[in-house]
């Protein structure tokens, strides 16, 4: 029997109250479905930093390394705000994404009808709204050198004295994989890729841009391919949203425009994410998977949590790296039972009312429907 | 008697037509409230490479460090998308910005009653917003150095042999004169300052947000001063953005920032936006306007374009350059009051129906309301 060897990385804040309603439905697998998973557990973040000085220990690095599938809950929170940069919690989840090399973030904007209501956008801007966006996320600007903040004492027209640098890198290679990861997952949704950057004032997005037009032109001809400017995008995302399929773009407009699409939704306590790398001696990708959602600080610990988002986060572990499509279908449809039987947890509580559940019966409600 | 010397560059696109409409309200200025007015016209952006083979001439960049004020169309469209980097059209906006150092950029998000409709939020969501972006408009990864794209064919990992790179470069007396402008701002608005950058993965982003809190600290302690993440500061955008005053961001993240707030508020064709710089001999800044809406190739030539944006723009160079606040404010009524009437260019028609017109019409409307 295969074993499915999973690293649980709970982090800060909500992370680790999320990850205890994953670890009911691993159970329900295991026990049900004679499914043997694997799963140990580590610290990230803030809560590694507290034990080992540091955001992510070597070991737990090594361990990353070596499963199919890490599960990464939340990093960061105010107790962490004033440390170094070096050692902030944020260093141990770039550090997860640089080492496995996890070049494509998939974040898919996906309004789930019974919350619609919850979107600023009109409902019928968003209703059905389901795109994907995919990010560059191991190199560009957050990774590029040279990078830091320097002395510039001897100009004297800089009041202050210092001089802050970041280096937006990318080569042609590291577009081209991210590009191709966006073409193959359009041509299992509506075949349309729309690619952003900043093409009329960084030469690394005309590089950008012509690269992955080379990968449409001599891989993958047929899919739409359109260019955008990312400004433009952000623009086009909140006007009218349902004219995007794929998305792709670099690690900074990445991050932005793929946080302001998930507010779209109104479903941020429901999204999910994957990062993906290069295949294993398995042949399925390297892999870590998030919510969208952060560490939210402000409701931890008073069982307000909404799961869900971690929860389908596990639900693409199955169907990327473990190969089990079956069952993630078996866990989303789950998820979208007890949505509309009404179960809710406080952000997911509207006028229309529902059954208030605290973040532990939504995990129970989830495992029974399965 | 003063002179008020301007300087129009209509530029590409709808550029032209819509500053043909600002020409009326100059004349009735001018013969109506014994204004005298400087008017001189030149080319920029793809109307100047036409003529001179790059997007401005130096004589046009002589002039604009002349005049009082410029007024500036919009820059532009396909015909031009494949010209080589360096004489694209956008490269004679950038220019006039760095060569006149028009470091505050200073975009209002406004949400105007009569066409909260248009918006693709909720009108309780959008209604009666009124948010200033102040943009930092002169450095940062627009102008750093070293830039561009490279062969890295000794590279064997990097498969298509090419680097691009960019610089995002910041001094601290860069960051401390944007933020003073943000401030000074507030004090006349709701007293409310949020810092965007993404301190948590880049070190020009400590410096930024260390040195608009040494500005707050030193200078402005009365202020409000909030610090937010630039991914975050998206999101809230999106999901409440009344919980904005003045923002204060850098050049890429307030050009991807501004243009996503401004099309939330439903109102593109309506918002004017002033570029300033330090004091002239005269005491006023050295200032260029434009409306925020782009050249807009689409409807060029058709009589669709609407010119409230570009007029509200010469609106804001009354009040910012010419000290002329009470004429400011009696264009801006005018505007009101032929929107209330129900007069309508086609991009602020709506179901409920008004008079519809076209680009010279609503000028002359507005003429007529003065
Ligand atoms: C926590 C932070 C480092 C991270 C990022 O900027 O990538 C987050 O915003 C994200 O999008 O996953
Ligand atoms: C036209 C382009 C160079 C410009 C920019 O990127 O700054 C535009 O998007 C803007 O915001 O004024």
């Amino acid at each position: 029997m295969t074993t499915h060897s999973l690293l649980i990385l709970p982090g800060d804040g909500i992370g680790p109250e999320v990850m205890t309603e994953v670890r009911k439905v691993i159970d329900w697998f295991q026990t049900n479905k004679g499914i043997a998973f694997d799963v140990s557990e580590d610290l990230v973040g803030g809560a590694a930093y507290d034990k080992h000085g540091k955001p992510l220990a070597d070991e737990t690095m090594a361990k990353a390394l070596e499963v199919d599938a890490v599960l990464l809950g939340a990093v960061g929170g105010p107790a962490y705000d004033n440390l170094d940069f070096s050692v902030k919690p944020e260093r141990g989840l770039l550090r997860l994404r640089k080492e496995m090399d996890l070049f494509a973030n998939l974040r898919p904007a996906q309004c789930f009808d019974a919350l619609a209501d919850f979107s600023s956008l009109k409902r019928e801007v968003v209703a059905g709204l389901d795109i994907l966006i995919v990010r560059e996320l191991t190199s560009g600007v957050y990774f590029g050198e040279p990078r830091g903040i320097h002395s510039d004492d001897n100009n004297p027209q800089n009041e202050g004295g210092r001089v802050g640098i970041n280096t937006q890198r990318y080569t042609s290679g590291e577009i081209r994989r991210v590009a191709r990861a966006a073409f193959e997952l359009a041509k299992k949704r509506d075949n349309r890729v729309c690619s952003m950057e900043k093409a009329n004032v960084m030469e690394s997005g005309i590089l950008w841009r012509e690269e992955v037009q080379w990968v449409h032109d001599n891989e993958y001809p047929e899919v739409e391919l359109s260019h955008m400017y990312a400004d433009n995008g952000a623009m086009q995302l909140v006007r009218r949203p349902s004219q995007f399929d794929v998305i792709v773009t670099d690690n900074l407009f990445g991050d932005i425009l793929s946080d302001a699409a998930a507010m779209l939704t109104g479903s941020l306590g429901m999204l999910p994410s994957a990062s993906l790398g290069a295949p294993m001696a398995n042949g399925r990708p390297r892999a870590m998977y998030e919510p969208v959602h952060g560490s939210a600080p402000d409701i931890t610990g008073q069982g307000k949590a909404n799961p869900i988002a971690c929860i389908l986060s596990f639900a693409m572990a199955l169907r990327y790296s473990y190969d089990l499509g079956a069952e993630a279908d078996l866990l989303e449809k789950a998820v979208e039972k007890v949505l509309a039987d009404g179960v809710r947890t406080a952000d997911l509580m509207g006028p229309e009312g529902g059954t208030p559940v605290s973040t532990s019966q939504m995990g129970d409600k989830i495992v029974e429907a399965l």
